[in-house]
Formats: structure tokens, C-alpha cells, sequence
């Protein structure tokens, strides 16, 4: 199969990209490189079937020549960052998710792609009336303008795949952690190391450290992706990637501190339910309809984390 | 209160101008007149506190100096075509729905405003597992580029009202009908009346007739949403506006061929469930929520669609 994997320099499009060509699928990576890596996909550059076209989605014209001849759109570029920053502009989501999204569907409609993949998240829900959260229980209300671009980009992937008949998976993930993920404020891993790195004695947890949610590896969103694309065949395919418990904030920062071999760290708090505005505090989804689908998570998510913890500490260490 | 009503000179938007005038309000109407009319607003031009600006919404800085000193924005400015129609751009929804009100949303919170109103329609609902349809009993999956559009609205004013602290209604509407409502092809009662007087023998009727929609009038719609408006007071308030019934095609069909006095007339159906791609053929709203409120509307969907055919038919008499 010939597959399209837009943002397939970052975090998680990396890990698809090789998982995709490791099954024999020829692979295309478009990436704008603002937050992908050239460094996630060199391992990838030399190899026959794999192709990489730098290029920003905003930009629609750039995916006519980028579509040509694609059996199937993995569409995995986006705005990484759930937080939004006071001060920063409102349109970012709106245009690197929803924008990008339509320009990704009109490409795929001129060109007659049939299949996509899409990377939603679970802030597409909003604070739930139910825990665990399943993907059809009531009308999402996002508190953050990620998560509503996000259910953007669903809506129109809904309306386009009934119009034009697409077959379409949405994968709305829990929090996905990973060595690649590590990038500055984004995520509580890699944020909780680089500020032990830098004050062994002190943590500054953002919120009041009462925050709970689901963890999943890079890995094993990969290979949860790859086994639903293969056995769900619905028009529109929608399933919570991530597993069953969920990890209070300061465990993990109790993990990353025993992982760091340091002791006596004292954590000072921000204070407030959610670390930040946008953030939702406490949530895990019901995984039943993968579960159900036939594939697992291996980990929950304190080892997960633990894991994550781990590899991006070795990580670390490589590079320095 | 001073309000900016946007599309208020369409046919729902010059109402409620009209009935926010005759509540004390000032009202401050933009409109680009792509849909909406003068014609529609033409009673209101005179009167000391009705102003109007002539301005395309996808130009964000018009907004600029029409929302400087706004106290309640009701954004009714929309692309108000449900049907796709092939041929014809695909992000005409997007940018006149999604990007507009973008533009509205990111104004309000330069400028401070912190109410707003938002016609929302049934068809972000898509296919709905239930009827009747309750407003918040699974996640919805449009199958047109307008619900999809319009439920990417709802989203983002979810999310900008909490981020940014404003208080918001949306409205989710059934089919709207009235004597303004008869844009060429965009309504069942204008398109029925049109047809019959170019070929009073045989009626064309779109799908297999068997669809079943709900009915408002349009002075029911802004009674309704205007009492919501004083009496729901959650930072987000969702309504269905409609009545508890549905009302079949061919029903319509007969009640245009009594009330134009014909008789003998054939009916011709083009097949198929839905009337065009994205239409969705049964649905009624379940409308519990603004019944309990303390709204209920006056008449059934018979009745309404009765008054709209007799309205409608007095008024292209009237302008002949």
C-alpha cells in the first residue's frame, strides 16, 4: 500500500512511518519540521520505500503533488501543544488542526484517497460526566481550543467520509508518552526531568498534583492503530486508544525522582484542579471497543510512564 | 443592552432584530447581504437605536469596530445552504461558518464581550441512534460539510467561553420555516410553491418522500430563544428548538397543493432515503430541555409548515 503519513517526523507519525514500512507499505512523511524532527526519521531516509517531502499543510497546493497515486492518508500533523498560552495567538489550533484537515479531505477527495487515519485526542470530550469515558456516551463539550479543533477535524472527516465515500479511523488518544516526547512544556515526563536536572531539591508540580489521567507508550499507540485499521471496517471507525487505570501527577513525579536516583525532593504546587487553563484534570477512557476489537495495552499507565521515564533518560544521556 | 446581531438581515436574524428592538435593546446588525436582505431589514432602518454595517465576517477586522462597546453578540452570520452540492467548493462551510465565527469568538475576547448567542442547527447530530433526538445523548457524527462546519462552531465557542470567561447559548435548530424562508432550493415549502406555479400538473419531490423533519416558525424560534436567553444562566446553555412532531414530505406536498387550490396533481420522486447527499431523512428533536425551561412552541409541525405555505403565498402575491 502506498501510505501518505502527514506530520510523520514527530513523536508518534515516526514510530507509524517505520512500523508502516516494516509491514512492506511504501511510506511518504510530509512534515513542516515545526515540531517533527529531521532526527525521528533518519533511520528511515535510506530506505527504498520510504520518501520524505518537507511542507507545511496550510499550504494546500503543496499535498496535490504529495497525494498523487496515495491508497491511504495517515494524518498525524497537528498542533502538539494542548496548552494555550495567554498571550499567544487563538488561531493556532484552528489553523494547524482544522485548516490543515479540510486541505488534507480535499486533497484526498481530488485525488479519489479513500482511507485516512486520524490522531484525535481526548480532549475532544471536555470534563465528562462519566468515567471511564466511552467514545459515544454524550455531547463533547472541549475546554480547550486543541480539543475543540480536534472535534473539528472529526466533524469534517465524518461529513466528508459519508459524502465521498471515505473509510475513515479516528483514534482518540489518552496522554501518549515516549522518549521522542520530551518537548519543553509539553509534556510532564520530560518537563519533570529537565526541571530535576536543573534543582535536584525541588519540583514544581503545576496544579494542585491531584491531576489523573491515562498514559499510553508510543509503541503501543502504534501497534493499537495498526491492528484496528486492519480489523475495523465501518464507514467511520471511531476508538479510545489507551488503557484501563489512570496515574496521579505527583506519582509520576515520585517515579521520575526514584528514577533520577535523588531523595528528599520537596514538590511545591501552582495550586488549582487543572495544571493549566484548557486543562482537563481527571479523566480515563473506557477502551472497551478495542478491547473488544481484539487488541490490549501491555502496560497501564504507571508502567508506561515508567518506561517512559526510563528510555528518555537513557535518551538523554546518548545525546548529551 | 447593546447587541450585534450577525446575518440580521437574513430571515431568523431581521426577526430577532426585530423583537430585540421591541425589547428596549439597541441593536447593532452586520451582514454581507450574500443571503440576507435589505428588504428584510428595511422596517428597521428608521429607528434611533437600529444601526446596520455592510461587512463579510471573513474579513476579521471589520469585527474590530463593529464589536467595540457590545454588550451580547447573537451570531446568526452562516453559510445557510444544508445541501452540497457537487461542483461547488468544498470550504464554503468551513470559511463561512468555521472562520467567521472564529473571527466573532476572537473579537468578543479582544474586546471583552462576554455573551453570546449561536444558531446551531440539528444537523450536527448526523444519524442519530434515538429519536427523539436529546441534546446531549452521544457524540454526534454529521454527515454534511454543514453540520460538520457548524458543530466545529459549537466547539470552539465550548471552548473560548471557558477560557475566556463568557457566557454562551447555542441553539440547535429543526427546519426553520417562514414567509422570508424561500431562497431557491434551500427550503421544501418555497421549493414546493415555486415548482407547481411553473407546472401545476406534477410535483417533483426530492428522495422517496418519505423523509420526516421537524417544523418551527420563525417568530416561535426567536420567542423561544429569547426566553432562554433570560432564563438559563449556565456558562453554557444547549437547547433543541422545535416541537415534539414530525411531519412526512408528501404531507407538505399536499398542504401546498390545498392551499394553492390545486388538485389531480402527480407526484414524481427522484428515490432514495435522503432528499441530496448529507441530508439526514427522519429526525425530531427532543425538545424536554426548553420545554422545562418553561418554553413550548404553540404549533406542531403541521401547523407551522400550515402558516408558513399561507404566509409565503401572501407575501409572493404581495410582491408581484
Amino acid at each position: 500500500m502506498r501510505t501518505l503519513v502527514t506530520g510523520g517526523a514527530g513523536c508518534i507519525g515516526s514510530d507509524l512511518a517505520a512500523a508502516l514500512l516494516s509491514q512492506g507499505h511504501e511510506v511518504l512523511v510530509v512534515d513542516n519540521l515545526s515540531s517533527g524532527k529531521l532526527d525521528h526519521i533518519e533511520p528511515l531516509l535510506g530506505l527504498p520505500k520510504f520518501r520524505f517531502m518537507g511542507g507545511d499543510l496550510e499550504d494546500g497546493s503543496m499535498l496535490d503533488s504529495a497525494m498523487a497515486g496515495i491508497d491511504m492518508v495517515w494524518h498525524f500533523a497537528a498542533n502538539p501543544d494542548v496548552k494555550f498560552v495567554e498571550g499567544e495567538p487563538t488561531d493556532k489550533d484552528l489553523r494547524q488542526n482544522t485548516i490543515c484537515t479540510y486541505n488534507v479531505l480535499e486533497a484526498m477527495r481530488k485525488h479519489g484517497v479513500k482511507q485516512l487515519a486520524f490522531s484525535s485526542t481526548s480532549a475532544v470530550y471536555g470534563v465528562s460526566p462519566v468515567q471511564p469515558i466511552p467514545e459515544s456516551a454524550f455531547f463533547p463539550r472541549p475546554i480547550s481550543l486543541y480539543g475543540a479543533t480536534k472535534l473539528a477535524c472529526e466533524g469534517m472527516i465524518s461529513a466528508f467520509g459519508n459524502l465521498f465515500g471515505m473509510r475513515c479511523w479516528i483514534f482518540r488518544f489518552v496522554n501518549i508518552v515516549g522518549p521522542k516526547v520530551r518537548k519543553k512544556g509539553r509534556t510532564v515526563v520530560g518537563d519533570f526531568i529537565a526541571r530535576l536536572q536543573q534543582n535536584p531539591g525541588s519540583l514544581l508540580i503545576l496544579g494542585d498534583g491531584q491531576q489523573a489521567k491515562s498514559y499510553l507508550l508510543t509503541e503501543e499507540c502504534v501497534a493499537a492503530m495498526l491492528f484496528a485499521v486492519e480489523h475495523a471496517n465501518e464507514s467511520l471507525n471511531v476508538f479510545n486508544l489507551g488503557c484501563d487505570d489512570w496515574l496521579q501527577v505527583t506519582s509520576i513525579a515520585d517515579l521520575v525522582v526514584r528514577a533520577m536516583g535523588l531523595s528528599g525532593v520537596s514538590y511545591e504546587f501552582t495550586g488549582g484542579e487543572g495544571g493549566w487553563p484548557g486543562d482537563v484534570p481527571r479523566f480515563r477512557l473506557d477502551v472497551g471497543a478495542i478491547n473488544r476489537l481484539g487488541w490490549r495495552a501491555k502496560l497501564n499507565s504507571e508502567q508506561a510512564v515508567e518506561q517512559a521515564v526510563q528510555s528518555t533518560l537513557r535518551m538523554m544521556q546518548a545525546s548529551r
